[in-house]
């Protein structure tokens, strides 16, 4: 009865990513601590690029300087 | 001061609806532990069918199958 | 498939109590939403009252000025 | 390595605000358990009006009754 | 940059079998949305058996019955 | 009205540093957003280092290396 949620910036992750990860997550769960697919929730969670921040820093801002 | 958060699949759920969620899960936990509805909080997220898997398939996935 | 994620201070919640909590959650969506009881994941978390603040304040303090 | 989750309700936050969340938040952390601000996370959820309920009611109604 | 978060019941997980999930996660991420793994994060949450309910249950008592 | 939830290791935080982190994270939201304190809550999960995983390492064997 596993309940994943994985959270990443909304920087366009294509519906064809998105069930690779919901696969991929439910299968490592079966195979590392034989949980029930049947019964595994994985929940992926789109976050606006200006409301993720690491080292103090938004990603909308990160973003553009990767881009220099 | 609980917190409770209800996530659903984003498929038309109403205002209405909202508030029922709201009113009930509030009243559950004064019922059942006497918690005080002023500092009760309840958050509704509402989650993209494409987003939201079970038994590794998407929901919109599931939804499709339903209706054949 | 809802999940719904109950959060409330540690204070003595029985066995009893968390299934009343279960129950009524799990009762309240498929009520409102008409959601499948064998896909409501309901989970309790019990958070220690020196984690937990509201008001500047944490709950440990805010028991002991009740009490006063 | 810490992960700050804010969730405010959906109503106007720019992003000059929510950049000051970020930083706000990573320097407490900094400066109460001195982590390192390069591995500290934070993330800003915003809550539409209909979806967040305190003491029985959803904000969309609490600011309406604010109003009069 | 994601964030994966992994709740599962409190059922004897082993210190290798976190390292596992840890690994399988990330490289997922990394896989599926070339994420760098230096700034992916993987928190096991493990709940009590009696706090978490499906299908009206909680799995304190679905396990009993399991062993019938 | 927000929710503040700050996850960190869990590796001897005080109960002084716990309340300095709800003051802060109070005071940021009053600070940025003008949000009540009254109705801010602050909740802080304290994480075992076998369950935190970073740049595919739990966080135990990122500090045995550290010591070295």
């Amino acid at each position: 009865m596993p309940y994943v949620n994985i959270r990443v910036t909304n920087e366009g992750v294509t519906a064809a990513q998105k069930q690779e990860l919901i696969e991929g997550a439910t299968d490592l769960l079966q195979r590392v601590l034989n949980k029930n697919p049947a019964t595994t929730f994985v929940i992926i969670d789109e976050v606006e690029t200006d409301n993720w921040g690491v080292n103090r820093q938004n990603i909308t801002s990160v973003r553009k300087q990767e881009r220099k």
